[in-house]
């Protein structure tokens, strides 16, 4: 593979399995097809996934051991924009409960296709004139308080000397404290402080929000003259930090964790009403049985929560997927109703020349199925 | 509490502890300081979260067991913003690997705030005149084969009768496929098969990108007379979606769950790499030894890869939070270095009216453990 980059995956597996699943690995995060059903060359050559070590990391204990598994995948695969790069690292495998992210490796030239800090550590030392020791931060907390006496606290930790003193990643724009009166105050009680002490201290606020919110705050930020802001970029989106930082937000970015354990959101939750509350008209999630690790009953309750008279919303489509089978359409359908959309991907592919004749058979046994 | 939204975790604990880590999580969710830091009567009536019921989800094996903790979160905390409502309920938490987000009940009125599906289950029935049985999708793939090949799939699973044929999640903007090309070929792959058949299938772009990339995609696909687009939400951000929606996509929304499962990144990547790839300059993560479960190693080796030279980046921040207190400042500066911003929060809020003494002292302290 001539211009690829290199992804490090830790794999619970037994020692007679690692081969299969890295390659599964492999397949999953490139052609998401199975191997027989790529028979195209340049794709084999070109894009499929390959597996380039594959090391034990812990001894055998029980039935499985954890492996180091490296992964070339093709740079072509990411069109060099920064969310189909964390697509491709981590999209459908996220999912799959054996498997942890553990490292990229990015060479040179591609690094310059993402922004990375504008400010930098070194541009932060300078922004509050400290050098040659660690800096110091505080937030500004409970939310719940008003923007006045957030102000005042901001005030208390300015005159005692802390570096950065940052919105609690829980104060968005709320009516006890609005984000552009906040703002403000915060922003003038650090400017009071430096008057009175000569020592520089940056009030960092949270944006938060969607786009266009982020966009409107960030706004009312420069206009005051914030030098610093935070994020959370797992919230927020990552490909929205990147975008907002390369298309010129003008000042340093804090970054902060919230909602990066979001695996452990129950995906009845998760998929079943977030993501309909949020407009999905259709969710896809992984089919019991399948690649995946759902099981029949958490299916069920995930579906079930789509189609759900709920208030105002409309309902959506459940749409499970991940590995179904033509054969097994008969048993999909009895088990969810005909309020669902079937997916199936791989396995009509695997049919190559007869394609059209395993699509019709899929399509007429959703039709021979009708309950 | 007057207008709240309930919030179901499932919580790992023993029987002795579970009342007062039931607490620490209503604690987090809301005011993110330790309890007696909070004195203001007012906030404790309505801005605090407070534990509704607790209940054994499953009987006591060894040492711990899980309970179902029922907690109520004040409503004018989320400031009726779905990405606020989103950290309300498992912003931090979400990073203590004991708690799962297992539910949320929100009063009718709060249903109005989100905007749901906006084609919803029935509007796609009559997209693709199909009633009375489950509906059919498959996905084009894999990528790497050029926009032409994919139209020609896409014209074969519509003479099949399938009624959603979607982009493989992995297809973006790549120069094998380009997305305007990619999109203009199956749409009109599918209105070809149309013409024949008599038979409605749509076909089912996917948008991936940041903000600006989707509104250009969403434009394009507008333009084509695309009637269904698909998105991953846990990859572009939740919030981004929902403003999609929100502000007139004008067409359906297929949701993917990639990357859904994000919380199984190494955090020294996700935060010490990606991060920093993506545009922090600072990046705050849990330390060891506070209210989260981060070894010590993996602090270190997250804090070396925000500062370790990286080809043209810029180095970050590493910004250890997460409990931290004011008299291990010390043990921090030994362990991180200068190149450090420490961040301190409820340890000074404890300090009640002596918050400049012990904020001095935090300031203080990190001077005097210069090396």
């Amino acid at each position: 593979m001539q211009d690829s980059l290199t992804v490090t995956y830790h794999i619970r597996s037994t020692a007679a399995e690692i081969a299969s699943r890295a390659e599964g690995v492999a397949l999953e995060q490139s052609v998401e097809l199975p191997r027989l059903a790529v028979r195209d060359p340049q794709i084999v050559e070109n894009i499929l996934g390959r597996v380039a070590s594959i090391r034990p990391l812990t001894a055998e204990e029980g039935p499985a051991q954890t492996f180091e598994v490296l992964i070339q995948l093709a740079r072509a695969t990411t069109g060099d924009d920064p969310a189909q790069w964390l697509n491709m690292l981590f999209g459908n495998t996220s999912l799959q409960s054996d498997v942890l992210l553990a490292d990229v490796a990015l060479p040179e030239e591609q690094l310059h296709l993402f922004v990375g800090p504008q400010v930098g550590s070194a541009g932060l030392r300078a922004l509050v004139n400290g050098y040659d020791r660690p800096l110091t931060c505080t937030a500004l907390k409970p939310q719940g308080i008003p923007s006045a006496q957030l102000a005042e606290l901001c005030y208390t930790f300015a005159c005692a000397g802390i570096d950065f003193i940052k919105d609690d990643h829980g104060l968005a724009n709320q009516p006890f404290s609005p984000f552009a009166e906040r703002v403000a105050a915060c922003q003038a009680a650090v400017a009071r402080a430096t008057a009175q002490t000569g020592r520089t201290s940056l009030y960092v606020p949270n944006l938060l929000g969607g786009p266009r919110t982020l966009a409107e705050q960030a706004h009312i930020c420069r206009d005051l003259g914030v030098q610093m802001v935070m994020l959370e970029p797992m919230l927020v989106g990552l490909p929205v930090m990147h975008e907002l930082v390369a298309s010129g937000l003008g000042m340093a970015v804090m970054a902060h964790p919230a909602f990066a354990g979001a695996l452990r959101i129950a995906p009845d939750l998760l998929f079943g009403k977030i993501f309909r509350l949020f407009g999905a008209d259709a969710v896809i999630y992984p089919n019991y049985g399948g690649r995946f690790t759902y099981s029949p009953q958490t299916c069920l309750e995930l579906a079930h929560n789509l189609r759900q008279p709920w208030g105002p919303l409309r309902t959506a489509f459940p749409v499970p997927a991940g590995g179904m089978q033509v054969d097994r359409v008969g048993e999909m359908v009895t088990f969810y109703g005909n309020e669902t959309i079937l997916l199936i991907g791989g396995s009509l592919y695997m049919a190559g020349d007869a394609l059209l004749e395993r699509s019709r058979t899929f399509v007429d046994n959703v039709r021979g199925g009708t309950r």
